[in-house]
């Protein structure tokens, strides 16, 4: 895609910076505004070559911009999109990066300030890390990014945006905001919760038993607290279904290690072994 | 631990395999007898210097050994113990690498053939992958390998048997095999019920929407399907309790999701993340 003169980041964690990263070493974008709340992740972003400049004003960060892209926690997305609005250059298009869509997507609406438009992403790239220290230029790097029109979406709009993640060397897939957020309940979120459920219930005498297999499956409970309650309530309906099934599934699993059927044991372990072996590692 | 003349390893898929590359890495057995059903295994055993004979003659492959380490499937240990004491030098000391303990360890009970003795092992090492061609001379490297005696193990071949772990970079403890059990039920089989569970939920649409965070919690389900329905067969009561503990927390979390309650959901993050920090990567 053609070289951006200003792309403005609201939130410089380990997306933000990683896209800045991104954009840079991709000569995506001429210059890259980052946008923060704390002087010292600015700083790091900064050091990190994530961006060209950066401030704590949103007001002054977005003044120039050609897109914006709001990569803040998923509790504060929807005022960082109509503070950017506000303060952005007429008619600028605001995306964001958001593990839930439809809420944010819906509650934005289709009347920001000075004609201003907003398209809801989600790059499917991530870590149980945080921060910009962790960032990285290749975390888009053949990843999923879902973008999230609706029926008043221009199709523009999601052309520049898909063509923008594209850039960035990630897989784009176009859905509605509901069947993002009922799909990433599933692949997402759920496992999220898994892992938190195990990694909470382990009772402090087993920690030096377990094996790379505990500490795989509960990865995901080292993320971070703050950021995980704002994706669960913001996508509250899907999770809670999704963990209902799931829960229906392990109790048909113990109902089926209790009768000591070992057939229908080893038909469910095969069951899942084909789709684990499909996924790949 | 001073070098062993002769050990004889019946199985030589992932475990026994490694296990014999780390012995004689070490230097710690003259000689190591590969005993296994395929001749295809073996050879590759063989090939990959895991062992410096191989037979699918059990009852050759033990004549003289020093020690025996039975590596089968642990639904095929009990058997192979007896077989393996039938042919051995008159009282030599077997011991195994299953994942389940308790069942075995009765099941053979006190009174093998020609006074040989069995003492429980179980290294807390492997991964989802099987078969010698995964084998690693590091595998037992700073994991753990319970050892677990009863009341009518012998102190010396106790001591023998954490020497001879210890001996291949392992941490060894010693627990009865009950609470081994009632441990690896929580660390391991519980770990791998989710992710069998989390694998075999996921429609075929949903597939390309899937991250690492997935693919991590997932990945014990891509373990074999036979293996594990041993294991879980073996174990079955505390895997059951451990899987009905898991399912109400899991109903917990739900319901802090429904009654959108983000206080409750932090804390239950937040614990869990507390957990998983401590564990390590």
């Amino acid at each position: 895609m053609q070289k951006l003169r200003c792309v403005a980041i609201v939130g410089v964690g380990l997306i933000g910076a990683s896209l800045g990263m991104a954009l840079r070493r991709k000569g995506l974008a001429e210059r890259v505004v980052g946008i923060g709340r704390r002087h010292s992740s600015l700083r790091i972003a900064r050091q990190a070559g994530a961006v060209t400049s950066a401030t704590v004003n949103l007001a002054n960060g977005v003044a120039r911009a050609e897109l914006i892209v709001v990569c803040s926690p998923v509790g504060k997305i929807v005022e960082h999109v109509r503070l950017a609005a506000e303060h952005a250059p007429e008619g600028t298009l605001i995306t964001d990066a958001g593990s839930a869509k439809r809420s944010i997507v819906e509650t934005v609406g289709t009347k920001l300030a000075r004609g201003c438009r907003f398209v809801g992403s989600h790059p499917i790239a991530g870590s149980e890390k945080s921060g910009p220290e962790h960032a990285t230029a290749d975390l888009f790097e053949g990843r999923l990014v879902a973008v999230t029109p609706t029926r008043n979406t221009r199709e523009e709009d999601c052309t520049f945006l898909e063509r923008f993640w594209s850039g960035l060397g990630s897989v784009v897939v176009r859905m509605s905001p509901a069947e993002h957020d009922r799909a990433l309940a599933v692949t997402s979120h759920l496992p999220h919760a898994v892992a938190v459920v195990l990694a909470g219930t382990l009772p402090e005498k087993y920690f030096p038993l377990v094996g790379t297999g505990f500490l795989d499956t509960s990865r995901l409970a080292g993320g971070s607290p703050q950021l995980w309650t704002d994706i669960f309530s913001t996508n509250r309906r899907n999770v809670a279904r999704a963990l209902a099934q799931f829960e229906k599934r392990i109790a048909a699993l113990r109902a089926a290690v209790l009768d000591d059927n070992p057939r229908r044991l080893e038909r469910i372990f095969t069951e899942a072994k084909k789709n684990r072996d499909a996924l790949g590692s």
